[in-house]
């Protein structure tokens, strides 16, 4: 049984029920991106803390600006599932993956186990977008209306269709043209200690969006950012 | 300071952050909806564990089927905005509030604290729709599409206008009518010992919700379930 476990935005927000399904498990299986990886360390901090070995396997490189999006992805996904399937088969005992934010938003180790043909079962966690709601005390939506999750790759189709108020994930620091008199409420590097707020009327806080998320990378070494867009009424 | 604190769908849920924060608390402020309120039970279990007496208020009664939707929320909202400012102000230390899932979706704990113009903080708790994620092993969206979180009330105008993979909260089991082709991921009561999950093509799998939903009524007295609906590809 593989476990594919989310722990959050760091050990701060391991469940109970995380923490059983660790304890249950002999390792932990985690993609090592490259020898900086940050969240590489926070695994390790939570795996200690179980008392858990953790076996790193190196991540396939991927291409990040395809022809054919899908196809490598899914070429991607392969490779990954080939490499933790070895991993996996050398090892006695029930492996762990230890999963940043909630393994049901934007992140591929799902799709990755169900390519080993293993039989796994999965540990939510908080997300990043939840951390974000929860550091600006705001609710994801207006009363009774619905919140839109995207990435900064589809966000300008979204608005375009209708959307009015949309989490956008996979960001890179794009401008935002064209959304002025939205409101904002941005956050970077969640749950550590180089995290940045930033909330406003999107045309207001352009230059301490670009400030905090450029401070963000400086005090930590990388940057991940997520935010909510809503537009004016 | 108030803290409004997620506590997921039950102690397994309750994170690290969550439990810290309660320990900074004195009490607990718990609405009550009625003497056999089933989430009642768990907020008791959860404070009892952290050592805070549960401070009981009656809920004003609300009208659930307004002619003025948002009208009839807002004169709610004042309701108990002024119930638990009483209750605050009789008593020294920190209030909690102990909020299902995540205080960031379809609950109205941040707004109604807001109207008390206290000052309060957020922790983010595992929301309903992770936990249908985590227990069906599956992504909320398919390979960098996104996820459009919303009400059965507003489902069949998100659904015309375009939605093709949706998360529907603040059920009452609808029928789903038109929507046959589609797969649904249903789950009721998710995190209690009456938990029932169907999965399937809508078309098919109609009677086993109606069911399913029957079921986990009966076993516990009460019934939440929340489901993803995705579109035929
Ligand atoms: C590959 S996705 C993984 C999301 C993760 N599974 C979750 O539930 O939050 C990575 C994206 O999530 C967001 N993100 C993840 N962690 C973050 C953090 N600590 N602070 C801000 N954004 C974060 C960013 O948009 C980033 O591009
Ligand atoms: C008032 S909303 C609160 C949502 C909560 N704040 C959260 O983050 O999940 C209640 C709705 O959430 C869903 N829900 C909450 N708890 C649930 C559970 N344990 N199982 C299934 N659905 C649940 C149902 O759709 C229900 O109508």
């Amino acid at each position: 049984m593989v476990r594919i476990v989310g722990i959050g935005c760091g050990p701060q927000h391991v469940t109970p029920e995380a923490s059983a399904a660790l304890r249950a498990s002999a390792y932990v299986v985690a993609a090592r991106k490259g020898a900086d990886d940050p969240l590489l360390a926070v695994r390790r901090e939570v795996a200690a803390a179980h008392g858990l070995e953790v076996v790193e396997v190196d991540d396939p490189t991927r291409d990040r600006d395809p022809v054919d999006y899908g196809g490598a992805v899914r070429d991607w996904h392969a490779a990954r599932a080939a490499a933790w399937s070895s991993a996996i088969a050398a090892r006695a005992g029930d492996p762990a993956f230890l999963v940043w934010g909630d393994p049901a938003l934007y992140d591929s180790t799902i799709r990755v186990v169900t390519a080993t043909g293993l039989a796994y079962e999965v540990v939510a966690g908080i997300s990043a977008p939840q951390l974000l709601a929860a550091r600006h005390g705001i609710v994801l939506h207006e009363v009774g209306a619905p919140v839109h999750v995207t990435t900064e790759r589809r966000l300008a189709e979204d608005v375009a269709a209708g959307q009015t108020n949309v989490v956008v994930m996979l960001t890179s620091g794009a401008s935002l043209d064209g959304l002025d008199d939205w409101s904002i409420w941005w956050g970077a590097n969640l749950g550590a200690a180089s995290e940045r707020l930033v909330a406003g009327r999107v045309g207001d806080v352009r230059p301490a969006l670009a400030d905090a998320r450029a401070a963000a990378r400086a005090e930590a070494d990388w940057v991940m950012d997520v935010f909510l867009l809503r537009a004016p009424r």
